[in-house]
């Protein structure tokens, strides 16, 4: 199997301007992120963020993107709408899709739920318990019964998802809150994850078991599945069957 | 129980232009639909077009329904966004949605899918049978365990459509493909389902079977859930233990 | 429609051997449940417990039933075998089926579920908040964000059920773990939903927001489907179309 | 990664009484599955039927296995219970588990759904095309739009069977039927496939894009997910939590 090819994005904002997060991220985010990666086998990394030209994400960039990893926060609206567009159409052809944390708000993820993506939350550097519930996925490899965080942004149920089709972890909030924090959808060819972990005040990536699971879902998230069924758009077709066309119809 | 308060929306182009369509549909196909509908118990029905001011759909009618019927093809550009983002919001809000036919391809359930809603398709007058796979549910109750259609336009997989959570009707077609029909989705408070049958050069809302589903489905669409879960804003909250609290943090 | 007829199953052993469950239930959880059902509209409810004759569950009080309520523990071994399959087939044909608390090891949720149904727990009184996490269903209907009880068992994941159809309810426990504590699963014609609140040493049955759970899951797991799909034989069939005929295979 | 151990399972009753199924498969159909997947790299394949010692199916076989085939029609009753109970035990802590045609009826299939699995039937070699509805599935990967058998036994709809995970193929039939052909499911660390094509009296097992499904089917089936989460027992476990000890529950 030839190797994954991954994209970082970030859009890269606090990391220049808050302190705090610039003294964790000196590099930013996706640096944190792709440096991990690119010392896992069989991945080829690149990043990209928001003040690149094209946003980061050209048409070819997309094109020679096996899975697109999402952080943003501050700067949703800057994203444009034809690049999500773009990103979009890419998924529907088989593109992966990780979406991290705050990306839940973002552009992309909320175009490809359907829905608000609104949730609770709280910045009170509480503990979370991300438990796994699907023992038999690869997201989970690798992992104990449970990822321990003990200084977390809280988020907080009701989260305005979709049906998920698998639900991967459920965390635990010390102020009281549960979270699915961890799941799965399929839109056309492409595989999207949503992990919750990931505030920019925290060392959330700089965390053995949160990059472990990026690790695992990049692997799952990349295509491996039928090309010839039709995606994005609506041909009109002669039958298959001879006694539909002997009636001239 | 008060009644339910449907709004059949119809685009009403084709039958103001084509032949065959005005005879099949003199008042249009909403008033073949809101018609029968008018006759059953317990629902209050009003129709609305695209060519009425805000497009039939002002915030005062969405307020006021409990489930919207869709039916478009030739217009669905014409669908103002700001109209469509009004729909979404109410879905999210608790109001049903029901996609006819040719609505696969319409701003508002694509917006709702995040995918592409696009198919294979033939007009070759053929037959169709659509099975029951889930005898469990509400829309399929009264009918047999298929409905056979003489003459409709196929639709064939692969239809891009995100897992659904509930697969109702399976369509066999004379030609040799097979479709999924019927089939749920919720989207916040909301649900949702999507229905095939229904070409305008056919008389598909004449039928009595075809006509028991709406009406089903009507029923099964209409909120009856939760109004305290937060749904449409993203509230930052306090926590609900003391500990937490007596920390400081 | 005519009212829905309830049994609410009883294995009642501790209410006489324990005090302080005695205490608390002195005709039993089964007249706990049972009481507030009888209260509210267009339900028949009985009662029925693991020493009458048939273990109260004879075929044609199951051929009475629309939904069956279930409360296990200590005897599930005594249940036997010939009145588990015939539960399950009046499930498959049907019959709603809603199981509380430690029913979760119950021969019938094992057999409907065909997992192990474990889990962790621990009894500790401690503090349980049910998260309400699908605000479209009506099992949600007149309760809040969620459901607070000050103490319970706790129930922790990884809890061995097959991929759930909806989940209604997810449980934070006081001292660190999650549960999906409300789900539902369909099969055949018959709606399944578990709750888990219900340990026998808590007043937990006599809890406002629980049994107006119960009373929901009650209206919800009632048949209204179809019923000329076929379920429960495998019939030969002549094939639907002509030309297969005529080709005399 | 190390290879995947595959165990090929059939009743081979059949192919020793009936002439028509001996010239097709002169060593059993067993024979022609493993056959082509030992072909394949990666895998070590091993077969197992009926008549031998524990029915081919000892906890040393059990657990030597990773992925387990089952074909089965005529003999399913005399699979004995306590080697399903075994089979199953060996599904729930990981195994994977791809049930083939007639195996709808077998013991193990059946309690793993929890259902009845009945179908609608006929034999009349009529063609059947099974169309890809889910392309991002790895079972999907190397296939057209369709697989096309000229000549099957067919099954129809309702086909009485769990919620499924996925759904990956839809049949469509000549003499008029629909069927779910493809599914897959999760139980506890394993996963589930059933696939619908492979009568005794036809060629079914010589066609290369059965096969295929089959060699995808044992790599998507093969665990690669959590050992930490328990399944397999209730475990008492003391709180997380520091507060709750310090209250002395």
């Amino acid at each position: 199997m030839s190797e994954i090819r991954v994209t970082v994005w970030n859009e890269f904002v606090h990391e220049k301007t808050n302190e705090t997060v610039k003294e964790l991220y000196p590099d930013g985010m996706h640096e944190a992120i792709a440096g991990y990666l690119r010392q896992q086998p069989g991945l080829s990394v690149r990043t990209a963020t928001l003040d690149e030209p094209e946003q980061g994400l050209s048409e070819e960039v997309l094109a020679d993107t096996d899975v697109l990893t999402w952080w943003g926060h501050t700067a949703h609206d800057k994203v444009q709408d034809e690049i999500v567009d773009r990103i979009q159409a890419r998924i529907l052809e088989g593109m992966g899709l990780i979406v991290l944390h705050s990306g839940h708000m973002s552009k992309i993820f909320r175009r490809m739920m359907g829905t608000g993506c609104t949730l609770k939350w709280r910045e009170a550097a509480e503990k979370e318990r991300l438990w796994v519930v699907n023992p038999a996925h690869p997201i989970t490899q690798g992992l104990g019964p449970y990822i321990e965080l003990p200084h977390t942004e809280m988020y907080g149920e009701y989260f305005d998802i979709p049906e998920l089709d698998e639900l991967i972890f459920i965390s635990w909030f010390e102020g009281g809150e549960v979270f699915r924090s961890g799941a799965t959808w399929r839109r056309g060819r492409g595989k999207i994850f949503y992990f919750r972990p990931g505030h920019e005040t925290y060392p959330i990536y700089h965390n053995p078991e949160v990059l472990k699971v990026i690790d695992n879902a990049v692997r799952w998230a990349a295509f491996a599945g039928n090309t010839e069924a039709v995606v994005g758009r609506c041909d009109c077709v002669q039958p298959l069957e001879q006694e539909l066309q002997s009636k001239g119809v």
